[in-house]
C-alpha cells in the first residue's frame, strides 16, 4: 500500500492547485486524476475561459489545465490513476480505496468536482454519444453546416452555445425560464448572435431519432408541443457533485455538497474539501483554484501541529 | 457624486478579480486603485510568482497584475484614483469618501490589502528610501556588487532574498527564529544558495548610516551584538491589513482582519471583504483572486434580491 502525507482526490482546477501548493510546502503529495487520463476536470473541454485572471485574451481549458498539471508535476506531485471510491479513518490518518488499490495518507483533500446532469427524458440516454452530448468542443465539429439544440440557461449553456456557433449553422437554445441566467457578458453575446435562436419557457420532453439524433420535442409556455429537426442535442442543465462516497462520513446538503469552514476543513480531522463539491463554492475556475491552495495550506498546518487547528 | 452598483476598493489581485467578475455580471462597477497609479498591490514588484495556476514558468507580478487590470477594464470596470478613507451607510447603500471626493454605491467590496510592516528600530525610519526598502526588484539593482541585509523569515523574505541574488554580491538573511518559515521550495533554495548567508536567532537592533545605510547591528541568541557592513536593508517582517477605516463599522480581530462567511459577506448589508484583509485569508495571490470572484458573485446576488442572501 503506497503512502503519502497528503492525498488529493481530483484532477480539476481545485485538485491540481491543491497538489501544487502541497508539494511546494514540502509535503509528499499524491494526486488521483480520476477516470480521465489527464487532469483538468470540466474545463478541459472549454474552448475559451475568459475570466481566469492573467489571460486578457482568454485561455482554452485544454491549455490552462495541462499547464497547471505541469506546474504541479514540476513541484513534485505524484499523479496516480484511478478515482476515489471510499475513504476510511485509520490510525489517525486515512485509507483511500481506488480502482487501482489502497492508498494511505495522513491528510486527504477531496476535490472530486462534479459531473454534468443527464437529461431525464425519453431518448436522451439511448442516444447519448449518438448526437446527445455535453461537450461542444468535442462534438460540435461533427455537425458542421447543421442545426443543433442546446438545453440549459446558465453560464455553461451560454458558453457552449457560443462555442457551437464556430462549428454549426444554427443553434436553438431551449431553456425553462423567462430570462436567461449566467453572466451578463455571455447573455448579451448570445442574444445578439444571428446564428442563435433562444427559445424561452421551453421544456424538452423527448429526444427523437433511430440510430442518431434527428429531432427534439419541446413543450412551450402555453402547452403547445413543438418539434425541431436537429442533428445534435447538447445538455447543460447543471452539475451533480461527486460526493456519494462521503455520505457515510459527513452530512451533505440537499444538493450533495460538503460544508467546510474558511480553511476548507470538513470537521473530520485531516479531511478537507475544495472546489465544486463545497456548499459555499462559487463554482468558478478561479474560486476552485483558490479553494485548492487554501486547503493545501490548511492540510500543511494540520500535519505540522498534528491536529485540526 | 458619482454612483455605481458595485464599488471595489483596492487594486490588488482580490480587487481586480472582484471588478472583473462584477463587470462581467453586468454591474456598473467602479474600482478604487488606491494610492498607486496602476493596480497590482504587493505583487506588482515581485520578480517571479511561481505558484499562480496557469504559469508553469512563473510570471512576474509586473506582468500578471497589468494583464488582470486589462481584463477588468475590457470587461467594463471603471478605474478611479484615490483610496477609500471612510464608508458610511446611506439610503440602503453606501457612501465612500476618498481623497478625490465621495462615491455612492449599492454594494462595496473592500479589498484594500495590506502594507509592509516597518522595522521599529533606530535608524530604520530615518534611512527609509536611503537604503532601507521593502522592494527587492525596485532597489536590488542599486546595490550591484555589494552586500545587503534582508530581515524576515517567511515567504516574502525568502522570495525577495532569491530575487536579490540576481543583483547583489551577497545577502545576509536575519531572522528571529531557529528555523526559516515559508514554503519548503523557497527555503531549500535559500539554504543551498552560495551567495546567501542565513543568520538564525538574530534580532536587528539598529540600522546604521549617515546619509545612506552603511551597516546593520544585530543581537544573536547568546546576547552578543554583531555589526555587518551592508549597503541596503530589505524588510519583510509581515503585513498589516489596511482596515483602519472599518473599525467603526465592524469588529476586527487582533491582527486587524475582518471576519466573513464563505460568500465574503461581512454581516453588514451590501458590504463584502476579499483578500488579505479577511481573517480566513490564506494570503496567496490565487486565494485573493478566488476571494474577489466569490465576493463579486455574492454582491451580484445581493443586488438581485435586495438583501444579504
Amino acid at each position: 500500500m503506497s503512502g503519502f502525507e497528503v492525498l488529493v482526490a481530483g484532477g480539476g482546477m481545485a485538485g491540481l492547485t491543491a497538489g501544487l501548493f502541497s508539494a511546494r510546502n514540502g509535503r509528499k503529495t499524491g494526486l488521483l486524476l480520476g477516470d480521465e487520463v489527464a487532469g483538468g476536470g470540466h474545463l478541459i473541454s472549454v474552448g475559451r475561459i475568459e475570466d481566469f485572471p492573467g489571460f486578457p485574451e482568454g485561455v482554452p481549458g485544454y491549455d490552462l489545465c495541462p499547464m497547471l498539471q505541469e506546474q504541479a508535476l514540476n513541484a513534485g506531485v505524484e499523479c496516480l490513476p484511478g478515482s476515489l471510491e471510499k475513504i476510511t479513518q485509520s490510525d489517525g490518518g486515512w485509507v483511500a480505496s481506488t480502482g487501482a488499490g489502497e492508498i494511505q495518507a495522513s491528510a486527504v483533500i477531496v476535490a472530486t468536482g462534479s459531473e454534468a446532469r443527464r437529461l431525464d427524458v425519453p431518448g436522451a440516454d439511448r442516444l447519448h454519444g449518438r448526437g446527445v452530448s455535453d461537450c461542444a468542443t468535442c462534438d460540435g465539429p461533427l455537425h458542421r453546416g447543421k442545426t443543433v439544440a442546446v438545453v440549459g440557461g446558465g453560464d455553461s449553456a451560454l458558453l457552449e452555445v457560443l462555442e457551437l456557433t464556430n462549428h454549426v449553422e444554427r443553434v436553438l437554445l431551449f431553456h425553462r425560464g423567462r430570462e436567461l441566467g449566467g453572466q451578463h457578458t455571455y447573455r448579451t453575446r448570445v442574444l445578439e448572435h444571428p446564428a442563435i435562436e433562444v427559445r424561452a419557457e421551453s421544456v424538452v420532453e423527448e429526444v427523437l431519432g433511430d440510430e442518431v439524433v434527428g429531432a427534439v420535442r419541446t413543450r412551450v409556455a402555453g402547452g403547445e408541443v413543438v418539434e425541431d429537426a436537429v442533428a445534435g442535442v447538447f445538455v447543460y442543465i447543471g452539475l451533480r457533485p461527486r460526493t456519494d462516497f462521503l455520505r457515510e462520513l459527513l452530512t451533505l446538503d440537499d444538493d450533495g455538497r460538503v460544508a467546510t469552514d474558511g480553511g476548507m476543513r470538513t470537521g473530520l480531522p485531516g479531511l478537507f474539501a475544495a472546489g465544486d463539491i463545497r456548499a459555499d463554492s462559487a463554482s468558478q475556475a478561479i474560486t476552485a483554484a483558490g479553494d485548492g491552495a487554501t486547503a493545501a495550506l490548511a492540510a500543511h498546518r494540520y500535519l505540522d501541529r498534528g491536529e485540526d487547528d
